[in-house]
């Protein structure tokens, strides 16, 4: 099967330890979408300026991707995002944020995208979030991101979005932030209270939580030498997990739990490079060696 | 095999966000030993003021623990230690560090625990802890554990106990601290470069990794509802580790592999409750069944 997923596409500038790029490629859709046509087609919905190189994409059009939903601003702004790690790359912040053509973008859906089966929705407004969720006929599978600053502002449009959704994927430190709950599987059990079948919670170089009504699921992080560069770990963690749920056409445990692995894996790759130039060289088959490494570095 | 575990036993007070407890039993060897005896006889070195009631250690008796290597000073006080921790339970502060009657210890090794196998030293001065290597004939194994401020205090010397011993235990931020290594993986291969065969990383509630020159595991913690009190949590992870890899008598990657899923084991009965007060309830039996709940959380 195939995603639909809506999100921005950016201008990002990131200063780690190992250096600084410019004008590198981002956002949520991009990252997902990088990581998720590894494992069936993605339909990519968004918005740049006429600032955004066409080309750019073709990278994933040879995977299979169609991008005719992004749509190009004549003589707008592409979205832009600077932020600054520290050493601890657990740790940053949010130097710039410029909604540019995102700030009146009003995604309509076209007819084949209101039928999906598979949807994605980054960490955007939730309004925005709702206003693609209103759109949607009857999806398998609808799963959302969130970020920060949308918990705190818009706490209750975000309690719309998760009465809506399927699975969410949410990092540490923003489930604890949005129930007030100190652990995290309690963060995660009062999530599930608010509507999502599957919660995963993403504790970054930690690994992750896959929790149900019922079940319960921990993994550690694929071990990575080196973080050159965490922005748009989360996404891409996404991208693998769901790409690999839409493969198996299936939202059993048991897909669930492996999806959440290849998420891991997928955003191992991303991090050892800026940008996803990483993850732009990787193919399914490096996925495999390194899902098949990490059983080995897990199983006892 | 028994284990001979020599370390801190000390009243500590502190202070959670569940609440207050003063005089509460604690120290490392204590923590240590209420995990260990779980799996194998202890034989517990250390030393106390009589202001330390003697009945505290039956119940550890009772479950083969040799304590007579416990001196007891006449007159003297107790270790003291005092800590708050944050709402975020991986963040603590020592607001008080009494040494008293471990100021002057000096631990002679009786002749028969000069020829111990399995050897544990707790988190202390690394002069006391070189003091006490340098005794030992011909053990087996060499487990020990160390503590931020002897890092920054006595490099030198924790590089002395580091050439001397099989098995290091050590949180992350300081093996990052004592490497400067930013992943933690780069800091727990530095650190085998120093000598241990193995090096396990305690992470707190996001697991442990398990390191040797060529082979890495890496397990998530048992999750926990709620933490009580982490006071001891390394401890106790480290006996529970040393409990099974003491009793498997093997030093074999698959032994150490599974040690460290019964040490978080160990270490998740332990912060459910303040002290040592749910481990004391433990059995071998209730050890076994979180082991098989873990496999089922953590198996794909």
């Amino acid at each position: 099967m195939s995603i639909v997923v809506f999100g921005s596409i950016a201008f990002d500038d990131v200063v780690t330890r190992h250096g600084t790029v410019l004008n590198a490629y981002g956002g949520s859709a991009l990252y997902f979408t990088a990581a998720a046509s590894l494992f069936v087609p993605v339909d990519m919905v968004g918005v740049v300026g006429d600032d955004f190189p066409p080309d750019e994409l073709d990278f994933l059009k040879k995977r299979g991707v169609t991008v005719d939903g992004v749509k190009v601003v004549e003589g707008g702004k592409t979205f832009r995002w600077a932020c600054e790690y520290e050493n601890d790359m657990n740790k940053r912040k949010t130097t710039r944020l410029e909604l540019n053509v995102f700030k009146d973008f009003n995604p309509i859906l076209s007819g084949s995208r209101r039928k999906a089966q598979y949807m994605f929705i980054g960490n955007i407004d939730p309004d925005l979030q709702l206003g693609v969720l209103e759109q949607l006929e009857s999806p398998e599978c609808i799963a959302a991101d969130t970020i920060e600053c949308y918990l705190k502002d818009k706490p209750d449009q975000f309690r719309e979005v998760l009465k809506r959704i399927d699975v969410l994927f949410i990092n540490d430190s923003e489930a604890r932030l949005f129930t007030g709950e100190h652990t995290i599987i309690s963060a995660a059990r009062a999530l599930l209270d608010c509507g999502p079948e599957y919660v995963i919670i993403k504790k970054g170089e930690h690994g992750s939580l896959l929790v149900s009504k019922d079940m319960f699921f921990t993994a550690p992080a694929y071990p990575v030498m080196d973080v050159v560069d965490p922005t748009g770990a989360g996404d891409s963690f996404a991208g693998g997990a769901m790409g690999y749920i839409a493969r198996m056409h299936s939202l059993d445990w048991q897909t669930l739990k492996t999806a959440v692995v290849y998420g891991g894996v997928a955003a191992s790759f991303l991090v050892e490079g800026f940008s996803y130039e990483k993850l732009k060289k990787v193919t399914l088959k490096d996925v495999e060696k390194r899902m098949s490494d990490f059983r080995s570095m897990t199983s006892y």
